[in-house]
């Protein structure tokens, strides 16, 4: 008998689509990051739904408030990645019956500053009776179907980009959960990336409304596995020739002589924008993410090879398809 | 300290509410049983979720298959009972490692079903990893904001009127949780009401295009409590003359000797429509109702009373507010 535990996350969502009808005109195809319903005249409905379960995502130290709105801001997130003004947040949760109120009343709060951060609201959700504390996040939105970022729609020859620097939270993860020690104004400057992580929703939209994206993805599995994402929906590679990062992950790195690139590409649970823009319309871009207060880092090429590549010191080193994957990674 | 567990799920809901900044122009106030955006030009987006959590949530005997289906009929019931189409499913899972991917794969059927049995596709999810089975199911579809049944609009003198009988389900529990025995065909018949329960979309949906329900709801928590919703919503009382109980539940009551009137109001997870009708609109909802099959039951009528009573032998009998509550009724 094969058990989840046995395929992982990525297989066992395609065992689940081979059962399923597909919607006729669905604006987006299974394994984007968001789904997708045709409004009509051009419009579409967007959602997503991300759940949050309290032994496997919730760190020690976190408060209830602060996962809470992490729930609004991973779910968020995706949309922002997709071009898509969050609107509204439900939050169907699942709590043990011992839980106090003023810790689910924590929880409200973070749903309230999660959703209202972003220009969104909380529009109500469900309660139920479970084991653990599950938040089970739904974001939505509404865009023009034109205006919509997909995975797919990258070619060789455009440029690789980002909105940030990597390398925060897998240090972060690595002091939480290997005991791997630093000082106070580092820790906590790596901790408030796992405890308050930040969506690049205004991004995504000025993007989008720019026009000048031709495929974008967030990277809340890793900057790795992200790329591996985009190269399955696009079907191209990715020549890096740059690996932007973080301030806080180079400190560490270097005080406990790790890799810096494993910490930038490995991580997870970060929440800067992955995408790919032509060549002629990189002006454009980089002006959208100016305007909203965000440089636009170029990571390479989109490529048509065989394998995605980190080029260092002028060697092609392969990026592997390593990161975060339920069910696998925990094992 | 306060626990969910001393003061249950309504009271914990209002709590969290009172954190909650409200969306202006909100198309369905909370404590309805959908939640609804405005998409402007009168239309609305509509959505629904209710978590599925197999410990609690689901009986000895139920398939895989049936959980995942009645996950997509709970959510669906709520669109149904506002008289909104659903058209999309999403299902956010929460599955423990060492749950089959054969077991996966039947729930996978049984969401395809679900949606496909209602004209709903499934688009989409999410997959985790959680300590026990959880569904989070997502129901969505659109509707003219005009065309939507609230809790909200029943005044005194409308008529109070369903789409079925009651019963099958909590003479069904006593039978799976309580041990109550029944002949084979009874039994069945009764178990079929849990394992393979019927939303009423269609109902529902051709009640709100006929323009003349002033309130409905499911009965989802049981017969008295969607009353109680009814009155809180609306302010307004009930004066039950009918109480239409299902043949299988009579014959269990006369088996075990068991007060009808309790199975028929104090159950859960029945999925009939509970709606008000201005008296002059009454043969026209009936008519709509007529065209889809079913049958439009008078139950009373909307009162402006201190309270909601059932009518017996010319004797009035208060209704007490009592049903399925998560966190104090499985204490």
């Amino acid at each position: 008998m094969t058990t989840v535990g046995d395929v992982g996350e990525r297989a066992l969502i395609e065992a689940m689509l081979k059962h399923f009808t597909l919607m006729p005109g669905m604006p987006v195809p299974f394994w984007d990051d968001v789904m997708a319903v045709s409004l009509g005249g051009g419009r579409v409905a967007v959602f997503n739904t991300d759940m949050l379960v309290w032994e496997t995502d919730v760190p020690s130290g976190m408060t209830h408030f602060q996962a809470a709105r992490k729930a609004v801001v991973m779910n968020f997130s995706d949309l922002g990645a997709k071009g898509v003004r969050p609107q509204a947040f439900l939050a169907s949760l699942g709590l043990p019956g011992e839980i106090t109120v003023e810790n689910v009343e924590e929880m409200a709060r973070g749903f309230e500053a999660g959703a209202r951060e972003y220009g969104g609201y909380v529009i109500g959700g469900d309660t139920n009776e479970a084991p653990d504390i599950i938040v089970s996040g739904v974001a939505f939105g509404t865009i023009e179907e034109k205006r919509l970022m997909k995975r797919l729609g990258a070619e060789p020859g455009d440029v690789l980009a980002t909105t940030g620097h990597f390398g925060d939270t897998a240090a972060a993860f690595k002091s939480l959960l290997e005991g791997y020690e630093a000082p106070d104004d580092l820790r906590l400057g790596l901790l408030r990336s796992v405890y308050m992580p930040e969506a690049r929703v205004t991004e995504g939209v000025a993007l989008s409304e720019s026009g000048a994206i031709s495929a974008s993805i967030d990277s809340s599995d890793g900057l790795a596995v992200s790329l591996y994402d985009l190269m399955r929906s696009s079907g191209v590679r990715f020549k890096l020739e740059c690996l932007p990062v973080s301030e806080g992950a180079s400190r560490f790195a270097e005080l406990h002589d790790l890799d810096l690139g494993s910490l930038a590409l490995y991580g997870g649970e970060e929440y800067e924008l992955v995408f790919t823009v032509r060549p002629t319309e990189l002006e454009k871009a980089k002006e959208a993410l100016s305007k909203v207060g965000c440089r636009l880092i170029e990571l390479g090429h989109v490529t048509a090879k065989r394998t995605i590549v980190l080029v260092e010191n002028g060697v092609e080193r392969p990026i592997e398809k390593r990161g975060w994957e339920h069910f696998v990674s925990s094992k």
